[in-house]
């Protein structure tokens, strides 16, 4: 949607009536994100004006979307009154969010807003660590206890609904406050008004305990299909819920840092406008002066084997291309396992059929390169024996490009390290010095020198 | 959760007395998903007699998560009336997809056993193009003319309800049946009964049409934090909606192409076990034969300098080393520039920005790893003034890796080609060459050759 005509409205009607009918008029048609993407293009004074004429839901979820620093700048300049409606009607998940974001003093000023009670609560909901069940969770969900009747719990929902993230599943207490079933709204509904709504809970419910991992989570509730996920505590207490949009999210972090693992960097906490060249710098050094530091050891091997180039100079002009072939055969299969194994669809005890099948792929792959290899060094114009050590070397290369690669990613998953470290780079670097050494071993032997 | 115990009890059970109690007793702590990983385990014989002893609701859902041929193998064997009512029960996206995937001549008998009114709609649904918005809808969703009032929407929903996939919104829609606007349950609940519709729901929603990708609907789903989209056609009448279960499974397919073609690979079609190894052969060999003949001009620069070679051997002990480097740099760089562009942080617009970003960083790169290259070649005990040249060439190829690396998927993705084609080794291979040519270049200068 292309917002500067409507943001251009927006701004004219600000600053000659705010109040009129024509702001709302012209907010009415957009969703809480387009309004949000609006908002931050405002300057400050403008967003202080319209924030307050928006109806407080929509300003609230608008609120939510804007980054963290905005929206304190924005809380903590209107009225408190506002700011504390604001507040209480933003998702706890997303107020726990922002809080973590900004420094604590600016923190503490936003939690003195909230009532006693929910500042209780957002600060429960803080000391959760990062990345775990309880950072993600929200606690505006509604619950019921399982001897209430259903238009009790119909009286409850019209009391706190509209704090609520979700309404559609109403998740059923026993009096120790230990998670016993989940309701659906529309099974209430279609039960009779003094039915109790333990009775018509499902009791095989799927909840997470508060520290379970948030990738763990993630895989569970998209496995499941679910719409949401409750988490309870040590004690099988509910403590709060999980809904499918906030794994979206983990999913597509996860999936980012693993790209960028592949790619041979450390994985950047930010995105990239965020990052600091800084940033940048310290998340790849590190990875590239190991690579470069264990790269190096290609020069020990092409100095050893000084001999056997100053005979047949015409070696030389194949390194890059035979270290490269078995640089690129690795690249795609560590790029297929480490998302294989990401994704669940690989273990480690499949090891032998993994082997197996990139060892068969790789000898028609190797065969395939080693034919086109031939060709080329016979292009060249080179010895006919060097012709035929290039191209036995490329099949032998892959095949043992083949190997490393199907074994380490699965070797790695096994010891419960992230297998996404073996990177494109990292096999490149591991295949380039031994690859070295089986060309110049087949040059000694098929070239008797 | 193992399932090895709870499927040995539950096979003991159909072989001695399927009907007993002690079968649903076994059954009824799973989850759906997890009864058609027991399901998947059993022999033909114990699935035909487990499915018709399961409540209809949970053996549909439990089909829907099984690969297509068990299911058409199971609703084929059962007996007509059961299959039916299965069909009936499940979600019409699933029965579209498994209807897609097996042979036609097993999708029309399987076609055979939905009512009339049902059958038309399946093929409707089966008639829109794969990866677009109208193959991923159901059909099973709720909707309501705008008149009605909520008391006949509750009529409507307890009718209709138990085959829909979601009840918690329901859909209104005028006499031509465009879409008009969507309620929430709950808005109905807080509603009086006599209230119509119409005053209650929404007016303002997103909906997408049928024709659209199914990458493009995801990010819209997910980046509005919806629940379910509804999708229409040209005329703008509702046709289905899309959930948000059915977009987390896109969003991995494409995380998951992703990731294959940065790794320099074809994206498979498949789960990696259910690819064969012609499947992994002709995805990965076309590439590879690319990057190898675009790759094979290295040979023809190390040729052409061949006499600076010869005057000082000493210069093809680095040649593995700095290429490597080059690689890894460019390597670390598309992979997150690809996915920054996936993700849609970034745009052609920015690329004065990341270039700027990028040549930045590779300066610090550059001289980290000069310094280190000063050090490796120092200790090989070569001439000093090869030393200089190692390291001067490291720092000039980060950089001019930094740069093609930058600016490359940046123009594809504006060319509207899927950047993930700058792949890791595609980038190595580009850049080995010219890295070449920078280090030969150096040499000359420096070395005076």
């Amino acid at each position: 949607m292309d917002h500067t005509l409507v943001q251009n409205r927006i701004q004219t009607v600000l600053n000659t009536n705010p109040h009129s009918a024509e702001l709302l008029e012209a907010i009415q048609p957009l969703q809480p994100y387009d309004i949000s993407q609006i908002i931050g293009h405002l300057e400050e004074p403008e967003q202080l004006k319209l924030i307050p004429n928006l109806p407080i839901p929509v300003a609230a979820e608008s609120l939510e979307y804007l980054e963290p620093e905005v929206q304190y700048n924005i809380l903590q300049h209107l009225d408190n009154s506002v700011s504390s409606l604001l507040l209480k009607q933003m998702s706890s998940d997303a107020v726990v969010d922002t809080l973590l974001a900004i420094h604590p003093y600016q923190a503490e000023r936003l939690l003195r807003l909230l009532s006693e009670d929910y500042r209780l609560q957002i600060n429960q909901l803080m000391s959760y660590p990062e990345y775990t069940a309880g950072s993600l969770m929200t606690v505006d969900y509604i619950s019921a206890r399982a001897y209430w009747s259903c238009s009790r719990t119909l009286e409850h929902i019209r009391k706190v609904g509209h704090e609520a993230e979700i309404v559609s599943y109403i998740y059923v207490t026993n009096v120790r406050g230990e998670l016993v079933g989940v309701a659906s709204l529309k099974e209430m509904i279609l039960a009779s008004l003094d039915t109790t709504i333990g009775t018509i809970a499902t009791t095989e419910l799927i909840s997470v305990p508060a520290e379970m991992e948030q990738e763990e989570v993630a895989k569970i509730l998209s496995r499941y299909d679910l719409y949401a996920l409750p988490v309870v505590d040590t004690q099988k207490r509910l403590v709060g819920i999980i809904t499918h949009d906030d794994v979206v999210d983990v999913l597509e972090e996860e999936a980012t840092e693993d790209f960028q693992m592949l790619g041979g960097s450390q994985p950047l906490e930010e995105p990239y406008f965020k990052a600091t060249v800084w940033n940048l710098y310290s998340k790849r050094i590190i990875w590239l002066l190991v690579l470069f530091v264990g790269g190096a050891y290609t020069s020990n091997v092409i100095e050893s084997y000084q001999s056997v180039m100053n005979q047949v100079v015409a070696l030389s002009f194949f390194i890059p291309l035979l270290t490269g072939t078995g640089g690129n055969t690795g690249s795609q299969i560590v790029s297929t396992l480490v998302r294989a194994l990401g994704v669940g669809e690989v273990q480690f005890s499949d090891v032998f059929r993994v082997i197996r099948k990139e060892l068969i792929t790789g000898t028609l792959i190797g065969a395939s390169i080693g034919i086109i290899a031939l060709t080329r060094a016979w292009m060249m114009d080179v010895d006919p024996n060097v012709t035929y050590v290039v191209s036995i070397s490329a099949l032998c290369i892959v095949l043992w490009s083949s190997l490393v690669s199907a074994f380490l990613p699965l070797m790695l998953h096994r010891l419960k390290i992230d297998p996404a470290v073996v990177s494109g780079p990292l096999i490149t670097t591991l295949v380039d010095g031994t690859g070295l050494i089986i060309y110049f071993t087949m040059a000694q032997l098929i070239l008797h020198i």
